[in-house]
Parts: structure tokens; C-alpha cells; sequence
């Protein structure tokens, strides 16, 4: 059975739910949020054992309730992303691939809800995609010894689409933020996949479209990084909490690597994406 | 008279004060917490008001409470930071004059309080030290026109360190946030000064030692991109939420600077820090 936690609602006043093969179960009960402390107390678990044992009453089918999809975690306290971690990106973006993982990270407060419209920023002539496979961190993780603990830390997976201003990032002087972290630039979602039902993160297909027309089609084995060598890792520079993204790069297709003129996204255009068991987004495009 | 807003209690458990002339004046009557909805809502404007009225009775000196001074403010959603402000910090970097200001992030959860243990990480041998001017954000900015409606957005400033690993972020591929985020990289404090309190953030004079031994002494008046110029350049890029930190650069001597052997900090060592008007830090070094 496919099981889901959501956060459902206008902007800014989401609800939690569980969802349970597309029947919408209100977590009203068992907590706030679906935000760090939920999953550092073993939210899910809880969450789903409630659902299970039939003592929530479900709302009824999600597309039924007529109710906008949030992002599913609240209150992130800081993405980090990982640069150039497919093989076939990092060469289509000219660049040397990288012998340790490259980190960046992007204003939390861009994350918006899977099917919310993005904002070509002002002044921007290259606003780019990248789908991306987003671990949601549920336990604390601090100078990781292994692979095995780093996946343990590991909340569960979602969809993210980690947009791009290329200008922005790459030839406004200095470090990637600059385009990263625009308003709406990390639509994430539908919903969160808990851990134990992804059988292995490092084989699932991410597709890209923009306008219908297919533009990114990878899979999580190319990462040069996986997500537990990725975790352990990233323990190792700073400290992450229950809560927190990490957006784990993305493979080849974005615009930047297109031949010139390169195809940016204008006003107007539709960013359709999807990861295997995780869902699908959908994206308006329109002017900030 | 002298007028700032600190948070007091042990970490994580911080209540937020108003401090006059040195005496403390609890403001749980007014706010839960020192954060960015606080600031949003004239909670300075209001708290001086009720101050200066006689309507809270005071706990009594600060200094006398015993209770330990946490980062002024709760909840900060980011860390943004502006690098290479400094013209004898670029040049004693190699770095060349920025044309336009950097930006990087660093891990808001790195943000301790003024005076607490600043974490040497593991495998570091090249931890250092940087002054900074912290600005406070106290209004949403987005897209601003002018550098006066950007220096509207600023609640107050405070005292940053902005704790560096230089392997970490020079040596180890790619961008500097890995060398930047490291638990307890970011004391603040010991209190925020209100915005109308700082006759001109452009001529504050800072000084950092290490082991009683001065190592920095600029003076804001230095920086490339002054604090309104980097408040409305930053919101071209993102949004700047209230309760979200700038930090601005800091001036010459730092240890990367240095000639070899470089003096990188040690466990034992003590950097204490102060921006004149704006309060002073002491941390002690300790091993990860």
C-alpha cells in the first residue's frame, strides 16, 4: 500500500495529512506540522500505524478535497545542494567532474509547493530547470562514521526542482547562490515517501519536460554521489538536523547545456517532472 | 540612552529582554521570542515604549542575573554573506576587487551565542576568525529600488563572527559554504542594537584579538558595498525575510593573510571581538 505524508492548504497555512493509496487521512491529532520534530519523534511511524490501524478518519480522496498541495515539510531549515553529481550534467556544463562532492546551498524560504507557479526573476534571461531527487534528513547527523548510519538519518525522499538563474549564478562574480535562491526557485513535492518504501534510492528515473516537450530523463544510479555516501559526508562539514534538504543534483537535459540559442524558460512556459514512486509537479512559469 | 534587545537562558531556552543603561527588562509580556515576526511587527518601536514608561519592572543588571546572553535573535531563517567587502581583506586573500558584491550563505543553525564555545571541526587545521557587522532584517525586501528604502528593512545591527575553515572552503572543491557552516561558526551578539541607534553603520570601527594579541582593526567606513547598497543589491536576488541575517565582511588580519606559519586557531585559544558601540565577544576554542 502507498503511503504519504502531505501538507495541504493556502500557502502558509498547509495541514498535515497522511496519505494512504490516494485517501487523505488529517494528522491534525498527532501534530502542527510535518517539520523536523515530528520526524526527529518518529512522526512517521506514529503516523502511519494511526492510519493503519483505521483510528484516523480518512477525508476522503486527495483530488477530491479540492485543496492545494504544499511543499511536505515545514519549516526547512537550510537546503544544501549538491553541484555537478551526474556524470553526463557536469560534462554538458563544461565542467571538470568533481573528485568530492560540491556543496551549495539555497535560501530555505524558496521552497514552495509542488504545482505552485515559479517567478522568472526580474532582469533574468536564463531561468533553467533541474529535477532533482531531495532527502529529507529525520534524525540529527554530526561526523557520520559510515554509510549505514547516514542513511538512518534519512527521513525520506521527495521531488525538488532546484531552478537556476545561469547569469545569476555563474557571471555575476563569485559563488552559485546568487542564482539559486530566487523567490519560488524550489518547488518541492507532492508529498514525502518514507525512507523504508524506497527500496533503493539509487535507482529510481527523473524525468524533466518543459511545454510537453521531454528535456531531462536520467536515473539516480548515475550519480557520481550517492545519498548515503552524500549524507556521511556533508556530516562531516556542518551539522544536519531533522528538517533539513538536501537536493541531490541533477542529470543532463537543463537548458545551460543546450546548444545556443539556448532554450531558458519565459513566461508562459510549463515545467512538467517526475521520480519513480515519488510523484509528479507541474509548474507555471511566470514574471516576478 | 543606551537601548538593546537581547536574549537570555540557556541555549535553546532563551527569553528575550530589553536591556536600558545595562539594567534588563523581561519582555515575555510582549513576545515569546526576539525573531523575525517580532521585528516585523514594531516589537522594538514597542518594547522601547514600554521601557521608557515604567510599565515592566526590571530583573535588575544584566550583569547581575547570571544568566547567559544567547544571539540576540531567534528563528533566523538565513545567513547571508557578503564576501570580500574589505579592500585590505581581498588583498590579503590574493583575491582580487569584487566588481559586484559576492554572496554566499552559511548554515543559520551555526549561530550561537556571543560568548559560547566556538567547535575547531574534525580534521580542521585551519580555523580562523573574521569581524563582522551584522545586519538584522526587520522588513520583507524584495526587489528594492533605492538605498533608502533598504536601509528601511533594517531592524538593527550586532556583532558577527563568522568562523571560517580555509581548507574546507578553498581547498576541498568548489564553494566556500563548506568551509563556512560548521557547528558553532556564526557567535552573535550580545544584543541588537536598534537601527536608530547607529548614527551611521558606515563608520563603526571593529576589532578582533586572539590570546589578547590584536589581529583585526578596521573600521565599517572600509567596506567596498556599504549596508545599503548590499540590503537592495541582495533583494535583486532573494528575498530578504525579517529576522534573516547579513553578515558584511570583514576588514584585514585574519589568519589566512597571514605569512606562513599561518597562526590558525588552536583548542585553548580565546578571540574576543567588539564593533564599537555594538558590544563585545569572548570565545574559547574547543575540539569538535
Amino acid at each position: 500500500m502507498a503511503f504519504q505524508l502531505a501538507r495541504l492548504g493556502d500557502a502558509g497555512h498547509e495541514r498535515p495529512y497522511a496519505l494512504l493509496d490516494g485517501a487523505a487521512f488529517p494528522l491534525d491529532g498527532l501534530t502542527a506540522d510535518i517539520d523536523g520534530a515530528f520526524l526527529e519523534n518518529d512522526g512517521v511511524k506514529r503516523a502511519r500505524e494511526e492510519v493503519e490501524a483505521g483510528r484516523i478518519a480518512s477525508s476522503g480522496r486527495l483530488e477530491a478535497l479540492g485543496l492545494r498541495v504544499g511543499a511536505p515539510i515545514g519549516s526547512v531549515g537550510k537546503v544544501v545542494c549538491i553541484g555537478l553529481n551526474y556524470r553526463d550534467h557536469a560534462a554538458e556544463t563544461g565542467a571538470k567532474l568533481p573528485t568530492e562532492p560540491v556543496i551549495f546551498m539555497k535560501d530555505p524560504s524558496t521552497i514552495v509547493g509542488p504545482n505552485d507557479d515559479v517567478l522568472i526573476p526580474r532582469k533574468s534571461t536564463k531561468t533553467d530547470w533541474e529535477v532533482e531527487l531531495a532527502v529529507v534528513i529525520g534524525k540529527t547527523a554530526r561526523y557520520l562514521d559510515d554509510e549505514r548510519s547516514a542513511l538512518a538519518c534519512v527521513a525520506g525522499y521527495a521531488v525538488a526542482n532546484d531552478v537556476s538563474e545561469r547569469e545569476f549564478q555563474l557571471e555575476r562574480g563569485g559563488q552559485w547562490v546568487k542564482g539559486k535562491s530566487c523567490e519560488t526557485f524550489n518547488p518541492l513535492g507532492p508529498w514525502l515517501v518514507p525512507a523504508d518504501d524506497v527500496a533503493d534510492p539509487q535507482s529510481l528515473g527523473l524525468q524533466l519536460s518543459v511545454n510537453g516537450e521531454p528535456k531531462q530523463d536520467g536515473n539516480t544510479c548515475d550519480m557520481l554521489f550517492g545519498v548515503a555516501y552524500v549524507v556521511r559526508y556533508v556530516s562531516q562539514f556542518m551539522v544536519l538536523r531533522p528538517g533539513d534538504v538536501i537536493n541531490t543534483g541533477t542529470p543532463a537535459g537543463v537548458a545551460l547545456g543546450q546548444p545556443d540559442p539556448k532554450p531558458y524558460l519565459r513566461p508562459g512556459d510549463v515545467m512538467e517532472l517526475e521520480i519513480e514512486g515519488l510523484g509528479r509537479q507541474r509548474q507555471l512559469l511566470r514574471q516576478a
